[in-house]
């Protein structure tokens, strides 16, 4: 295998998609082809991609031809269809959804975390994790590496647009219907404003917050956090660490905000800490609240780090720290990361 | 001591002034004379309260002449100068600022948790706790009482009414700022909009969330956290509980919200924590994902109870439980406190 792989684009007209076009525009250019392939209703449009129209193809067994890697960035239950089909015709697939994460033959990357997980793929097949999982899991590996994690509380304050444009439109229209008025200050006025207008969201978005993300796992734990839990754990090989998560919505358009408190084998330092995080790559850190520095989703959404304030440590437990982490969920919590993965296994072909 | 006691409101035209005259005008009127007391700059407004208007009468040492029981709203420096000036006169204090609550002589009270505490006031001063540690703490204290708690960590998600109208109106400037707009997709965009009008808070909050409430304290920690930590340990009797919390602003207008991670004695079961909190009095349990019922600030604000739900076990951890729950600010979290505490002083004059 040698020269510049076929790359095929799965899912390039969606949220995620639109936002690996730019990242591969914006990237260098290791790729011979880029292949953009859509559902058959999106098919013949033209994207922008390095500078080019390219046409989108329809989904399809044929449209795998010649592909080296296959980004897939669609939903589960086509993941869990096409995947396996592009694989099996040669591609390595990094897929996005939620269809492989938690196979034991499938690796879960974070080029940052577990890189050398990218080899070990006997289906083929390379797994994206989720976004909020993305969204603290290099602050937390970093600071895992010389400190060795013990456990994490998770609390979430995630962006409308992790449910895709449909959470970004609800959230435009929400905020159109609320904006101006005196709303938020009585029971149900928000409720009422907004009508069945809440989209994805089992509840309005708009001067709200909703902890609710995914579908009902069990004993009332929702699907999010189970996989923040679980993805957490396979990332950073520690299959057994205690981790607790609630997941919130909250109405910001992108970027994921999380508190953690983490806690570590022994006695832990702000200080350390800090220089831990100022030099892991993929991390930024800003925190300086004397100076009214710390991360916010208005600042971090575009960007590709993930960055870290609020440095303390537990005042009652010296091997705890609290940190609140912020990052763009399309950029790191999903289509930068999977283009990382894909440069990673490109390397392969030189 | 006989008979109807005379109480004062001070600060009776501020944000949670006047929601102590709504519910003194539901609750069972108890009182002789209400006397309500603001600013010079308020004197002579007329409010209404038990449905007649009654005028505001200017700050100083007369205006407590011949009052029994004595509410205070104001900021921290003009309680600390007057809230003694007003027990010298013979009346009870109850203080809702910071000045006092960690006074050792001043009692720090939740009437649903701690309500004997009420009588043991050296200095004629009850403290009312923050809005913050109100949201939780009657939840968290049905727990303690069955179970022990060993252990909380804290997320908050903090409406703009608790830093005060200028946070509402604040709230509302940048709505009408962002509404219509594709803001919130592209780095410091929403910051351009709004520009230097992040009113008390220290960058925008709409279409944000900002991890910071209150002014520096030591070690990177804002004194909203420690008031949580160093309120919740007193009002529990817990002086040595570790708690960790870390306060984030969100753009709702009334209901705090906050996730909790509450570690206990022995093992816990969901069932019974469940129990515990659908018959605790002043908490409403609404708890059930599979229906979509699970509290949110839109859904709670204006009603007094603690609203909880997403009650889970901890998945690798019997003796912990998660919670996510809801309370109006302005009512449990700042004046209905203040009026509960003011009835339990009123019934020594009966």
């Amino acid at each position: 295998m040698t020269g510049r792989p076929t790359l095929a684009v799965v899912g390039a007209t969606g949220a995620v998609g639109t936002v690996i076009l730019q990242i591969l525009s914006q990237h260098a250019d290791i790729w011979g082809e880029i292949r953009l392939i859509a559902s058959p209703r999106s098919a013949g449009r033209k994207l922008a991609v390095r500078g080019a129209e390219v046409e989108v193809v329809a989904l399809g067994e044929e449209a795998f031809d010649g592909v080296d890697i296959a980004m897939f960035d669609v939903p589960d239950e086509v993941s869990a269809h096409w995947a396996p089909v592009a694989a099996a015709k040669g591609a390595v697939v990094v897929d996005n959804s939620g269809a492989f994460r938690m196979d034991p033959d499938v690796p879960l990357v974070v080029p940052e975390v577990n890189p050398h997980a990218v080899r070990n793929r006997p289906r083929g097949i390379i797994a994206n994790p989720n976004c909020t999982t993305l969204s603290m899991i290099v602050a937390v590996g970093a600071l895992h590496a010389e400190f060795g994690l013990r456990e994490l509380v998770v609390s979430s304050y995630q962006a409308v647009s992790g449910a895709g444009r449909a959470g970004v439109e609800t959230l435009r229209q929400q905020i159109a219907l609320v904006a101006g008025s005196e709303l938020g200050t009585s029971p149900g006025d928000v409720r009422r404003a907004v009508g069945e207008n809440t989209g994805p969201f089992p509840e309005p978005v708009a001067l709200n917050v909703v902890p609710w993300a995914g579908s009902l796992a069990a004993d009332g734990w929702s699907s999010e956090e189970m996989k923040v839990r679980d993805e957490s754990r396979k990332i950073l090989s520690l299959p057994q660490l205690p981790v607790a998560v609630t997941c919130v919505r909250v109405p910001v358009v992108t970027g994921h905000s999380l508190t953690l408190h983490a806690r570590f084998e022994g006695e832990v330092t702000v200080d350390r800490a800090r220089e831990i995080l100022a030099t892991a790559p993929g991390v930024v850190l800003c925190d300086d609240p004397a100076a009214g520095e710390f991360p916010t989703p208005a600042d971090v959404v575009g960007t590709d780090p993930t960055w870290v304030g609020r440095v303390r440590r537990a005042l009652d437990d010296p091997t705890a720290l609290e940190l609140f982490v912020c990052g763009d969920n399309l950029r790191k919590g999903a289509a930068l990361n999977t283009a990382q993965i894909a440069e990673l296994v490109a390397t392969e072909f030189q």
